[in-house]
């Protein structure tokens, strides 16, 4: 059978950090890291919104994403360079801003928007999964700062929301995979839950052979124990 | 409860098209017809491969996807014109790309590029599943077409594949949801499955309220039917 | 001499179909063929003008144009993956809007915009031409739609259009050139004539030799003959 | 009747200008002025060609062109600043390029590349002829340098050719259009002829009522006239 | 010792020439030269002025540079056809508008904006000290212009601006270098003055071996001197 | 007189930092802190050069510059989503790259490249000093990786480079300006040497009033004794 990392359990997440006020700007900073898997995510308040929001009372929470060109194993070029953001980058940032707008009321928000920017400093396996959960802590401060500055008087935010990923590694159904996990791996599936319990979204993709319901059975049942752990980490952050 | 179009069932399919050699050129052309979706797939052979597979003795299988202007209800801006594709067609692009090459064997196709192009002519929801249903049809004409030639000597096409969308409307899981459907459900799922029942790829949304694990139970029973019916008539549209 | 398929005269157009309402969701939508040269234009209304016009009391006719990556004998690259449209594109589109604009009365139009969407499913020489033919049936229909909604009261088109191209293959003046024509010819002309006989754009050009007086002159003939053609089946599938 | 700038005759050009060696670096350099229309036609020789022409043992000429952003009565935006080029500047280059090559023998030229660059200084009406009929003269100043350098022995040039615009300026046909005059035109024609009076291209555009055969055949005589005297000052100046 | 092209001595400009009235559309146009190099420096006046002004009561002072593809001695790709401008070309302009800027009064000018674009028809070395030298008189002459329209009562130019090369050739400080010269020096240094002596600029780059305090100091001297002459040139021009 | 934040003298740098190995991939990496200002320095090894060095036996040396968009006080848009890098970053990367070209003896680097990097994470002014000053650090290490690799022999780096920014502030000269400082100074001058104190670059730009020689020349005493101390840093740090 398949021998993780420091002999981590199939069912184990990896060391989880979420430092607050990593830097200093923005309304909300954090880095998250999911073991070696380091991502800077930051909340910044705009006080207007998009055009398809305007005068509807309403506000938007949005993110980007990006990898340093040296996060990962061998350097990539720069986005900015090329031009353009790759597919994937796009597919990652539009998961992430409906991950959190999911949990947001965005009447209660008001005609303001949160900009999530989440750069990865260094890259070893989910780093969409560690973006969206340490966004909504940098979402959390951002909102904080907002009541604080009388902005708002009640918080937007209806629920924690975090993700995870889970694959079956050489016939093994495994929680929060690694850069190794993750390149081998016959099925990864992306979760991305609410602090309840409801699933928000479910990116489930076969690299090699096709899965059965039976695998995606157990890895559902991977993920939500993994995301209730990551939410309690969460909570432990806000309230340090 | 939700009135669906002609009195449709929740778990029935839109009435489905799949017309063969629907244009003279390409080695592949399928106009595919979901309801009112309709979506031209064509599979072109190009006798050389991407840089990341020269040399490899593998070929490979790609997909673009893109919507005429006045395929939609209101015109939207031509990509061409406006210079670059969205987020959201790359997204489906690589969907499409992704779960084409799930059922086949890249060294039997030899150092060769099938192209999936998948324009959408009309759209009424659901136009990535029926892009994804089509362009394997194309494909395996495709895949003829090099039998014919003497170029390979044994399909490299393993199984079919097919995709369909679920969702919650009002409450109730419904099949192959129309435009009218689809804005206004909470929990939205594409599914791509093999001819033999394995999953290729499931991506479910919750648009509002999360969905619960019993809702995506159902929803993913409705799909399995709705893709055994797909499958059904891909292969006799084939046997035509 | 040089003989044509299925043993078509030198002065015939190629057997022409003008099928309106061929998608659902545009004001006018018209699939037009000449021939193996099959392209859908759609006119799509909008009730604001660009920049140039605004608060001029006119409104305005502008055109796409757009070829299908595998319309063509060989697959050619899609333009929205490039980022961006090619000078032949541009001109053809230009061409076809300038052709439209012609015969409209744009303060009868008021400040509202019909964009006119030519996409070639399937090309083999003309498409520009039988874009410009097919334009005008579908300008036509969004022109009977703003009449039914009332938006209008008076039609602002003061006249049909329509144009074919003429050449001189291996010596001979030809009418509605088809691809391998076209690729094989000295001179290829494009003619655009109102329906009352004038010309709206000439544009000869000479692949090989320069052309004479004398055969610019046959090639005009031609065209004025085959013009008046398409605009009688241009009424008669109004008329339908 | 129309009253032209200076006393001029409808079927008179405009003072024309042919200054050799107008820049040190090309191997042809050129400033051509039609009145006050100047344009800087440099040509530019490269040992190497396109793509489609590796191998061929023939050459190729191309043309690129450009207005500096105030060569106009208003200044228009820098076209390397915007990211690209419009569409009436591909048209303009794409003409500019298949009428020098109507008269060049490509095989003569050898595997080698003429660039010609066409870049107005000035704007009066008739860029495009003007620059045509100076890429000529560098071209052959280009040509003569290669058979004095011995990498050719005889000259591909088999013609000179040359272009003029022709309108209806109030009902009046008139030769070489300046910009008031091209403005107000009903009817808007470009030729390009060769110096043995075979055409090249025509490109007649009508801008309000549509033209008459007769009207027509009224400005090729005049072009055809103009087109003349312009070889003969091109002859004129290659012999200074 | 290093001679230079035409005996000309170390601490010699080359010869300058600033002829104003180049072009006729342009409310100032100078074609400035400094030896063979060319610069074509155009002042437009545009009544508003870029975001970051508007309501602000002042103007603005903004530049573009471009080089013709032939204006050097190997043909160059147009930055229009490759679709962006080079890194070389952001920081040429960049730095005259800063240069223009520092002598212009911006409340003085009102909220308009004056263009100054520079456009080097042949290079040999200092396009961009030419393009100062040369973009302040046309400035100064759409500054007159303004004035003769009464847009303005009083010039918002508080002093003369003019810039020059300097470098070490050879061991040899020397004063405007040329093309051969800035290829082979150690150090290449741009300085940017007023009229009255102070500093606008001092961009020094060492290609080779790092530069001494001494040298600079020599560099510098040379710089003002060179900068005094210009100056005058400069005001003769302007009175003539 | 103005008082730096927290009583820093006129002539003092802000605290330095330099932690090497900051993340995990990169053959080095590099955290610098002037102050608050934080950027990431990587430097990446390539075994390839770009065109203009193939087949020259000499390497080459090259950096990339990035802000993310919360680096700064209020959120900057992000360049890859824009689609082009900015006058200023080409500007900075441009200067970097030649920096650190200034003490690499290329041919003893052989065909190889070293990308470096500079990614800022927090800006406080000083951010183009602080990258070059850590990307040599970085730079050292990736020499130091290539030696113990055995790919190189002897190192290529002749010389130690570090940068500092000087600046007059309310008419002190002052080293090491932060934020506030540079915003509101007259002149503010980058300076780049050595460790044995030679001149790479000189930037200095007046932003309101032109500077004087005197007041040059007590910048650049300045600069040159931030640069001895930054130099020892890098030293101290490699010794580490």
């Amino acid at each position: 059978m398949f021998e993780r990392t420091a002999g981590r359990r199939a069912d184990a997440l990896r060391p989880v950090q979420l430092l607050r006020r990593y830097t200093m700007h923005a309304e909300g900073s954090v880095l998250v890291a999911f073991g070696d898997t380091k991502v800077l995510c930051t909340a910044s308040v705009e006080e207007r919104v998009p055009p398809h929001k305007r005068g509807s009372g309403e506000g938007w929470v949005t993110a980007e994403y990006g990898m340093l060109p040296r996060s990962t194993h061998t350097r990539s070029d720069r986005e900015a360079a090329r031009g353009k953001q790759s597919g994937r980058t796009q597919e990652i940032q539009r998961l992430i801003g409906r991950s959190l707008r999911a949990v947001f009321d965005l009447s209660a928000l008001g005609e303001r928007t949160i900009h999530l920017d989440c750069d990865v400093l260094q890259a070893d396996g989910g780093t969409r999964t560690a973006a969206i959960t340490g966004a909504w802590v940098a979402a959390s401060d951002a909102v904080r700062w907002l009541l604080d500055q009388g902005r708002i008087t009640a918080s937007p935010i209806r629920d924690a929301v975090a993700a995870v990923s889970v694959g079956i590694v050489q016939g093994t159904p495994m929680l929060d995979l690694e850069y190794v996990e993750d390149a081998g791996c016959d099925t990864d599936m992306n979760v991305v839950m609410t602090g309840s319990g409801g699933f928000v979204e479910v990116q489930g993709t076969a690299e090699g052979t096709p899965f059965t319901r039976a695998e995606m059975d157990a890895l559902l049942g991977l993920a939500d124990q993994g995301i209730r752990e990551l939410v309690a980490l969460q909570r432990a952050a806000l309230a340090a």
